[in-house]
C-alpha cells in the first residue's frame, strides 16, 4: 500500500481470480466457463454499423435489455438491475444493504469476504454442516444482509426454495441476497418469490448458463424499491458501466434462449456422467445442481490433484483450507474434455 | 430510498447523465462524443473467434493493451491502470486516496461531487475566478485529494504545466489527480510529471478523442505504488470489469492511434471555425482546448438556447446555477453538424 492509501483499507484481501496461464494450451475446467460458445445470433448481432456507433455512449438504461429480460422472467423492467458482472451487483448490495453487517457460509464464493471487507461491514461467517450443507435454521431472525450462493459453490449443493422463503420470512427488516449464478444447471430459481418478499434480491450472470463470461453482463430481480437503491449507486459511481457491444450481446442471448437451455442440458448430462465415473474410482462427489464438481479422492489432497492435473494440461481449482483442503472444484467442459480429465485422474491414481 | 438502505446515502444525488432522448433523431451535440467512428481496425479486431471466445474469461489484467499504452505513453505497464470507463477510477481514487477530504473547483465535471458524497468525503469546493479562470495558487497546500479536470469541463479552458507543477509541489502528501479526459484536443499532458512526483495520478479516456464512448474503456498512469492501491481496489470489487470485446477493441484503436490523430485535428479545425462564427454572431466563446465550446449570447439564458436548438432538432447542454445559466455547451461535431448548429443559431437569433 502507497502512503497515500486510506489506512481502511490495510487489512482488506483483494479477491485471487482462477488462474488464466499463458504458457500453453491447457483443458480449462478452473473458472466454470461454459464449453459452448454463445450462438451464432450473437455473433450476427456485432455489425459493423455497432462497431460504428461505439463512437457514442452506450445507453445508460440498457433498456431493450432490460425490457427482454423482464419479459423472459415473468417481471417488470423496474424490477431488473443491469451490470458489469454479476460482481458488481453483490458489491453494490453490500454497500447498500449492509449497515447491519452481513452473514454468508464459511464455504461459499470467496467474494462476498473480500467486499465485506472493502466496505468495513462486520461479518458473521456462519459454518456449513459436516456434510457441507446449509442449515437454513442458522439464517432465521438475523436482522442483517444475508448473502446466499444457490446453488453453493464450491460445493454445488443447493438448498430448496422453502428454506429460503423461512429465510425471508424471518428477516422482513434485511435484505436477503440469493446468488444464483449457477441455477440454471439444475438449481430452482426464487425470482417468483421477489413478488411476494420485497426484502428478497436474486441475483444472476451472463457467464455460467449464457456462454457469455467475456462480456461481463450481470442482473438481478428484487421489489422496485430495492432495484431503484442499487440504480442510485450504479448512477453515482459509472452510470455507463454496460457497453454497446455487450448490450447487443446480451439482447442476443436473451432473444435466444432455447439455445442456452439446450446448452445447460448437454452440461448437465455430462456432469452426471462424470459423476458416476469419478464414483466408480473411488471419489467422493458432493450432490451439485451447477456447471462443476466438487470432488475428493482417498489418499490426496486437492493440491496434489491439481499439480497432477496441470501436468497433464489439465486446469482445476483446489482451496486451502481445513474443509476444503481434500477437494478440487472441477468445472464440467465438453464430453471430450471431461473424457481426456477421467483419463488424466486414472493416470494421477495409476 | 427504500428502508434498507444504509442512511448515508440519504443525501447523495445521484450524477445525471447527458440526455439520450428517443422521440426522433437529433444532431447530438450534447455528450462530448466523436462525430468520427473508431477506424477500419477496430471492426477488423472483432472476428467470430472474438465472439465465440466470450465464453470465457476476459484477461482481469488486460495485459496486452496495458503494455500497448504504457509503449505509447513511454511508461512501464505497472504505471497503467485500466477501467471500464474513467468514470470507475476516478471512483476509485477518491475512495483511496480522499481520506483527508477532496478538493475541486465550482466549475467543472459534475460527478466528482457526486462521488465525493459517495464515499462521505469533505468536499472543498473552490470558485474558479470571474473569467472562468482556475487560479492555481488556490489549490497550493491544500493537503488533501485535488482532482482537476485539465483541460476544463464546461469551460474548455486549461491550466500550463508549469502551474500543475507547483500544485504537485506543495501537496507533497496528497494525490493530485489531473483528469485528461479532453487532453488531445490541444492540451498538454501531465504524463511526462508522473515520473517525477508520485503523487500524481493523470485519468484518460477512450470515449472523446478515440471516438469509444461506447466501449467503456479508462486508463490512468501514475506511480507504480498508487496504480498498485487502485488495482487493489478494482480486485476487491469487479476485478473483470473491461470485457473481452472491449480489451479487443481498445488495443486495435491504440495501434491506429495515428487514425485518431488526424480526428482531433480535424475536430480542432471545425472549433476554431464554429467559435468565430458564432463571435460573429455577438457570442462569448471562452477559450477551448477540448472537442466543445462553452457559449453564451446577450438576451438570452442557457436553458432558452437549448430549447430553441431542440426545436430545429439539435441537442447541446447547459447547466443551470448563477455563473453557468447564461451558457450552453456545445460538442464539436462533424463540419456540416455545426454547419447546421449555426444555422439553428442564427434562425433563433432573428
Amino acid at each position: 500500500m502507497s502512503r497515500f492509501m486510506h489506512p481502511r483499507y490495510a487489512p482488506l484481501d483483494a479477491y485471487v481470480p482462477g488462474e488464466q496461464p499463458r504458457d500453453k494450451k491447457y483443458i480449462k475446467l478452473n473458472t466454470n466457463e461454459s464449453p459452448y460458445p454463445p450462438p451464432p445470433a450473437v455473433c450476427q448481432a456485432v455489425t459493423r454499423q455497432a462497431i460504428d456507433d461505439l463512437r457514442l455512449y452506450p445507453d445508460p438504461d440498457a433498456l431493450p435489455l432490460k425490457k427482454a429480460l423482464a419479459e423472459l422472467y415473468g417481471v417488470e423492467a423496474e424490477n431488473v438491475f443491469l451490470t458489469n458482472g454479476s460482481d458488481d451487483i453483490l458489491n453494490f448490495a453490500f454497500m447498500a444493504f449492509g449497515e447491519k453487517g452481513v452473514a454468508f457460509a464459511d464455504i461459499t464464493y470467496g467474494f462476498y469476504k473480500v467486499i465485506a471487507s472493502l466496505n468495513c461491514l462486520p461479518a458473521q461467517v456462519i459454518p456449513l454442516k459436516e456434510d457441507f450443507s446449509l442449515d437454513y435454521t442458522d439464517y432465521l431472525g438475523l436482522n442483517k444482509l444475508i448473502a446466499i450462493a444457490n446453488p453453493n459453490a464450491p460445493t454445488g449443493m443447493p438448498i430448496p426454495l422453502w428454506q429460503v422463503e423461512e429465510i425471508l420470512k424471518s428477516n422482513p427488516d434485511s435484505v436477503v441476497l440469493i446468488d444464483e449464478a449457477y441455477v440454471d444447471f439444475g438449481g430452482d430459481s426464487a425470482v417468483e418469490l421477489t413478488k411476494k418478499y420485497e426484502n428478497l434480491l436474486v441475483v444472476m450472470t451472463f457467464s455460467k448458463s449464457r456462454s457469455m463470461a467475456g462480456a461481463r453482463l450481470g442482473f438481478a430481480i428484487g421489489s422496485a424499491e430495492i432495484i431503484a437503491d442499487l440504480e442510485k449507486l450504479k448512477y453515482s459511481t459509472n452510470p455507463y458501466n454496460i457497453d454497446r457491444l455487450t448490450q447487443i450481446c446480451g439482447l442476443a442471448a436473451v432473444e435466444n434462449n432455447d439455445y442456452f437451455i439446450d446448452c445447460c442440458r448437454k452440461i448437465q448430462t455430462t456432469r452426471e456422467r462424470t459423476a458416476a465415473a469419478l464414483k466408480g474410482l473411488g471419489f467422493t462427489v458432493l450432490p451439485s445442481k451447477t456447471n462443476f464438481l466438487f470432488v475428493s479422492c482417498p489418499g490426496k489432497t486437492g493440491e496434489q490433484l491439481y499439480t497432477g492435473l496441470r501436468q497433464r494440461g489439465i486446469l482445476v481449482r483446489y482451496f486451502s483450507g481445513e474443509r476444503t483442503g481434500n477437494f478440487i472444484r472441477v468445472t464440467i467442459g465438453s464430453d471430450s474434455e471431461m473424457d481426456a480429465f477421467l483419463a488424466a485422474i486414472k493416470d494421477i491414481l495409476n
